[in-house]
């Protein structure tokens, strides 16, 4: 985010539309999918330059067409062109910054949304911009790298399985969203058993570590409500769609993502309040802590103290001392000693301390 | 709850409507029990196969069908076929993390509500997802195990006690929703009896399990509020609903479960901002022991170290120490001893330490 | 409160309208009296049986039924054959666990509402519910035990003062609900008193207990911004209420209402917000207290323990040292001793811990 | 304000309606000033009796009665009469314990606000009730004492500067209500300058005075807020006014004022803001403060201790101590004790103790 | 911010659209650019006297005039004669305390928004206002000082670059906000890393300072959102504009803007959010820091003080202590204390404490 957030600050005073790819550069080499299919008829192929596809638009069957690696401009540039999109649109295609969004235009649909991963050390997010142009019989997807989420989906299409190429482009585009939404739980269930392993380490052995660890969950939380609620707004929005590209068999499956998210967000509130709750614990457990070091302490000193204050008295070197002249003077003074030093353990006894 | 995320996310990459049952398997035995009754006519039957209910769905009497047990997959798909449910509120049904809704379709209602348990340990609570379609004259109700809440609607039906036999498949599911919500009263009580319990240990002996304690009860308690608070829509969304399955002799009925929910939920929040203020008085009584600690640790040390430093002067081996010589040395330094040590505690006693 | 849960608990199970009172049962014997006025004409009667106020219904005057104690629930019974009351808002007068609420039926509106009194140790809030049945020319209220608070109303309207004995049952069941939302006044002020009284403590001598009783206070603000804020919205419904049971001219005496639990609510909302801040204040000068206790403990203990060092090496009984033999050695060692005290005091001093 | 809900709870039990100051009466005598102005004419008196003023209600210029002091409940009264003011407007006028808040009648639009003032010590606020009943072409403002806030606006009618003398009743209500909301800058001003000095004493000599200062003045916050936050409600109000007692024209200048209260309330909630910050850094600092005297405790603790058990060792009286003997025992123990000595301070320096 | 609302007090019952200039004189003169330009055609003037650009209002193509200093009252008063701007709005326009907000004339639309920049020893942020006029074919900008953040506009205006040579004056308007808006991300990059450096310091080294300077982070964060929040509700209004000087052509490159405010927002809210974490793991690592400090005093003190007091008894000066006789006496207590020392020191690692 803050890497994103200097790119950002770099492009201030670049006039509107301008297209510049504000994330990582991860891909060598843009590749382009086109899966062109209708219940009858499947094709796939792997073009090299865009204007390839350029000819499936105009086709009755319903076209995919995935776009790998955002860091080729000018083959961005060429979509608009042929398929008339805005300029913003690619501008906030490359502009990896995005809020998941929905922008509906006249003969297409604009859908930004974000896939989450666990970072390779499985420590922290990594979230990928995934945007979706949905016109009347094709789907243009755009992931900043080759991912293996939509896989599922391809193989679906491939094998004829379910519905999905019985229907149009608007099921195509639900299909995709669905995979990231599943996604959000895959990341969520690793996150609860880093909060389950955290809430072990709270009860045997918490140290500095802990709370930090336990702030640092606690914002990634955070920062996947942030890049999730969003999305709430989005399907609300697809549902209500007054374009003609969602029909209407479609709409019934869109709701079914929008109770996904819900669960999600209910999920990550969840994982949010029992890490406040942990915090809350590791704070007690701290101030449990110091009271038992202090009154470790306290036991010692007031035991000793005065023993020690009572040797130091026979130790004086008065000449007239009757005590030391005595023949159990010694051993009276042990007793008197063991005496108060029992009765001072009895007091803490009686206090619980011990 | 962490269970069934898990499941969830073993889902992802499946095409939607895949039937697939999340929760444990907790019966032998998919149990169907057929109830078919009007004013005068009361029949139940325990059935083997699902088919064996088709044909009460043409009857003009009210039929309910209760299915105990949702691992039976090939059961559930069957009543896609017979009675038009959509493959998502089938898929919904079985996948037992979703959050209270309603959902209206043209000839049915499909609801999913929450039961609410204690678990065996009486120290957490187990929720269990009910379904409910309810048709013109027929109500199919699913839960996960077999339970006994709806024992007294199903002797209510029987005996023909109230209005229950004179009215329609949609008071049957009134009743069933009120049954639930009911239940969520005798949950509620148990934890009231905890926290009260736990109030007292709070006062007598307060530790770092009793904030822990407090803590596992304040998520419950945000977990119940999650379970139950979207029944309220539900509620409010049965109430207007513009299909004619709820009859408006029912609304009235609808109204009053309403109440109840917002009861509930007044007391899940009575109880939260309890366990949140038992919170924050064991911090205060935390910091309040700790004070006692420090303030014998400080008695004990400033009475005897001042004490012993005399003693040790006079333990000192100088040859020319003029008060060692002194007939009544000892006995003046044990004096100037005792008066010292009495200021102190005088001292400590004005400051109100003592 | 926990007392209503438990009886809420019980009732689980049972058919709706099943009438069961849930509250104490405080009165012997349930208290019915009538008052029938108009303009000209008032006539006041305690009755035995509620048949005989059965008649007032289709006079011309306005009657006033009020009946202390609800645990006679025959008697209320009746009440749903001649006045066609609905079972359930029978119930909802029995069942004292109510929020507050409106229910506008054809041809009556049922109020419920909360009375608070102080308890008798005056340390904490018992909640009396009022239900009032405001019919075309009649008014019901029910009251769980006789109390006073309506007496002003009876003697206004027998000595004709004010408009009471001009206006309609709407216009009385005004003046009824007044009297409750006056009578918050009265309990909010001996709040007012106990909270100053409690800041005193804070300042004097906060304990242990001090806390307690901040939390305490807080809770049953908390209860009271329930019990009350409920009601905020039962006189938005009146005012807006479409039967014609409310007159016009009466919609501007409860907008006057609506203000006063507003300011009631301010009220309510300021007392929490200084017991929020008496809490933050408590928790400062517990660890201001403990910095003063530590501050003494170092004292004694930093100027002490290196002079008794200095003792201990002159207690040794090495054969030879030579300032054992010094002449002046003893008074040395003591200026020594007394130079190191002074200055450690002087450090002190400087970081202003004396 | 507890005086306020004092005298409130007083009223308990008597007919709406009923006029009773509750304020604290603030002058010997209720005083009536009138302006009678248009373009052309100006005329001021100060006058007796209410009845004086009565005539100017029918002329053609505008007229501004302000009455200081509201004890006279007589004269209350006979507004009621002859402009026919609503009895319960007038109850509000001197219940000074209302909300701001503005009611439109039929021929005149009520408004409540609050004038604030610096209590004579500085340290606190004190609200002034002003109350505005604002008809066609006269306006009677209502002060619990007499003020000078209105003195320009009296000045600027009279010197005819500014629009003032063109306008009707709507601009000079505008000008009053402007001019009470200017004086929440100088109130907020002489705040902001203790919050500052309050961060100054934070930084260089915080103690629980420091606390609690912090905390009356959030609390100060808080009671401006519920002040002034209403006033928001009665300006959007008083735009969309449907009587047409406020012109077009006047609009513009609402929105002004609206636009000022939003500021008011931002400086109330950065201050709020800044004292939150405070409260932190407080009690940072009284840990911080803790964690020094705890060091130099354990410096002094852990330094001295061993040393004096060392010299302990040297002083026991066994017939056998060999070092005893030894020529440079003395003097090696001395060095033994100085390298224990400074590899502790070496320890602690390490520790970034010291 | 307390010097503006110092200035406003000062402004407290001055009559409505008074003018003056609340801000700092940061400029010598004030400066007027005028840029005039279509398609064809382009024009930069920098003049002296304000009324040299009243001929540029009714040209065909679109003006540009921008004012940097606002203290030259007279100069924004000709405004007023000649462009009808609203006395009101001049007002706003020289008091620099306004909120973001937008008011739509008849034949004018007036926009007040914040630049900010951080001060020049980079540790806070200063605010500037801005306020556009934008009329039919011109488009006024006011600024309080010279700044160069619009110089990239002048630049693509003068170089014909993208499309703002072909639009309006909308689309100017457009442009200067969309700098401001950029901008945000320049100063929120710096933020980003003073953040980041202080979560080093809070892991490496946390002091009081480190708490301080969260504090002040956290403010100047809401500072920042109390600055840029009310954009967004700016940027709505003028995209709902209805007033026909917003061209539906420019309606998407606003919705662009808002976009850009909601990131900025997301990221300002992240700030925030990490700055509380940080304050935890603060207060977390204070506590951690005093029970190692007392871990240390704890071990010292519990090892030294009984050894002492073992050495204490054979110091004292009994006659008969046989033990003193023992040929290994000395050697036998060496001994015990080595071992009571050892144990204790076990008992220590056993508990973890080293």
């Amino acid at each position: 985010m803050p890497q994103r957030l200097k790119k950002q600050s770099e492009m201030a005073g670049l006039p509107p539309g301008t297209l510049i790819y504000i994330g990582e550069k991860r891909l060598e080499k843009t590749k382009i999918t086109v899966i062109n299919y209708d219940q009858q008829h499947y094709e796939k192929r792997t073009i090299n330059t865009i204007d390839e596809c350029f000819g499936y638009r105009d086709t009755s069957q319903t076209t995919w067409i995935n776009i790998d690696g955002l860091h080729d401009i000018d083959l961005i540039q060429q979509l608009d062109e042929h398929f008339g999109i805005h300029a913003l649109v690619l501008e906030d295609i490359l502009n990896t910054g995005q809020r998941p969004k929905v922008e509906v235009f006249g003969n297409y649909i604009f859908v930004v949304l974000k896939m989450i991963y666990l970072s390779p050390d499985g420590n922290d997010i990594i979230s990928e911009q995934i945007s979706l142009i949905v016109g009347q019989n094709y789907c243009i997807s755009f992931q900043e790298k080759e991912g293996d989420v939509f896989g599922p989906i391809r193989k679906r299409i491939e094998e004829n399985k379910g519905r999905i190429r019985k229907m149009g482009s608007d099921y195509l585009a639900y299909a995709l969203l669905d995979s990231v939404v599943d996604n959000y739980y895959i990341v969520l269930e690793k996150f609860g058993e880093k909060i389950e392993a955290l809430d072990d380490a709270l009860i045997n052995n918490p140290g500095l570590e802990t709370s930090r660890e336990i702030h640092k969950l606690k914002r990634i939380m955070i920062d996947l409500r942030k890049q999730i609620w969003p999305l709430r707004e989005v399907l609300a929005s697809l549902q209500r769609d007054e374009s003609k590209l969602i029909k209407k068999a479609t709409i019934v499956y869109l709701r079914d993502i929008y109770d996904h998210i819900i669960q999600v967000m209910d999920n990550v509130d969840t994982f949010r309040d029992m890490l406040s709750g942990m915090h809350d614990v590791y704070l007690s457990s701290m101030s449990n802590k110091m009271n038992e070091i202090m009154k470790v302490l306290t036991i010692f000193a007031a035991v000793f103290i005065p023993l020690t204050f009572v040797a130091g008295i026979y130790g004086m070197n008065f000449k007239f001392m009757p005590e030391l002249e005595w023949r159990w003077g010694y051993f009276g003074v042990l007793g008197v000693m063991a005496v108060i030093g029992v009765g001072l353990l009895f007091y803490f006894k009686k206090k619980r301390w011990i």
